[in-house]
């Protein structure tokens, strides 16, 4: 059956820059080693997103609607429908002086946070460092390799796949998450590892808020709870020695 | 009526020194002005506890144990009953160079803290700091002025009172907590404010396992739940315009 907007989908892709042929993202351990650009501890293999839930690019989720799982499809965006023109305002020259007080040695091609997002110093002249502020693809032609590989249909798994869009716990195992459904209420209870997480609570928050809010908007249910339990452990016999 | 093992009371406490009858301890903010140990930020006032829940030394809730609310109660406790013997072992001489390598310069009375725990410097002599990591008042005999302000009966009051015995956060209001009782079952609620604690998860956990326990041990339910609900929000016409 052709894709429809709102589905949960999993999905592989690749994005190139298309002047260079450089890829920038992908979805393929294999594709990313190659690529020179493989991130330590990040889990490749299809991920999951809701097609026209905000979670791509606006081409992208477009481009999918009315294919069929499995079918590969190919996406030019060009820079209105990615990242933007380049803003020529955000290059902006600022004394060395300023990375001194902070301790830091400019050096070309160095990635520094300011108020004004990240910039990448594009030159270091003298007593002046030329930062720029452009997101990286502003201004780039891209070309996107999609492949939806499975369209999830039952609800439990809906739920579970956008758990582990925006919330990502090491080792937490999303087939002791409980779901349970009642009315236009869901319920979810995580794997209890995660109980242990040292992120604040307010991270964890935005996460839960981010899974409800998609759930609220492509589900049709109008409550999710989550719920950590505590049960009273009932002091065990260690090796069974009562029953000699 | 009498005050039986665990009952939840709310209580004032002052304890002493009794050889110097300085005051270490109090729930009181005009006796903590007085005696110069106000900490800022604390908040004063009766404490909820479960008399026999080990949240005190056994021997003030041995003493409360058959009195009656508002009853003023004198507990003498000696070091075995108290914080211990002071163990001479536990004064340890540490080499002045340690401490310049962590950049630190130590003066007597400065506390420090070690794989030993806390410690409190009490010389410096030449290139030795001689450190006693002895429990400030192990060795000494204390003197308490305890008394029961109000006896704890409702289920959800107590509940509440364990919450802010083990929770606190800032600004939290006891009285958004929600509470519900079913079968041996307690679900909790607290204040959403609560959701954006920036502690970490995990030190949240332990304080909800703290709350468990003292309800499972004191109250006989098996299960205590923390249920955070994200509802959806219905778009609400900011002004009420379209009334008009």
């Amino acid at each position: 059956m052709a894709i429809q907007e709102g589905d949960f989908v999993r999905l592989n892709f690749t994005g190139k820059i298309k002047e260079t042929d450089e890829v920038f993202d992908t979805t393929s351990e294999d594709i990313a080693k190659e690529a020179d650009i493989l991130v330590e501890d990040k889990v490749y293999g299809p991920i999951p997103i809701i097609v026209g839930g905000n979670h791509l690019l606006k081409a992208i989720d477009n481009a999918i609607i009315g294919t069929e799982a499995g079918e590969a499809i190919h996406v030019s965006v060009n820079p209105e429908n990615g990242f933007g023109q380049r803003n020529p305002n955000l290059i902006q020259l600022i004394p060395m002086k300023e990375f001194k007080k902070q301790g830091m040695a400019p050096v070309r091609g160095m990635k520094i946070t300011s108020d004004n997002g990240t910039g990448k110093i594009i030159s270091v002249d003298g007593g002046r460092v030329k930062v720029d502020f452009n997101h990286e693809l502003a201004g780039k032609n891209l070309e996107y390799d999609v492949s939806v590989v499975e369209v999830i249909d039952e609800d439990e798994e809906k739920i579970k796949s956008m758990i582990e869009l925006h919330y990502s716990y090491p080792n937490m195992d999303l087939d002791k998450t409980e779901i349970k459904i009642d009315g236009d209420k869901v319920s979810i209870k995580l794997d209890e590892i995660t109980r242990f997480d040292q992120k604040s609570y307010m991270d964890v928050t935005f996460a839960r808020f981010r899974i409800s809010k998609d759930i609220w908007d492509n589900m049709g249910y109008e409550k999710v709870e989550f719920v950590d339990e505590f049960e009273k452990k009932v002091e065990e016999d260690p090796e069974g020695e009562s029953e000699e």
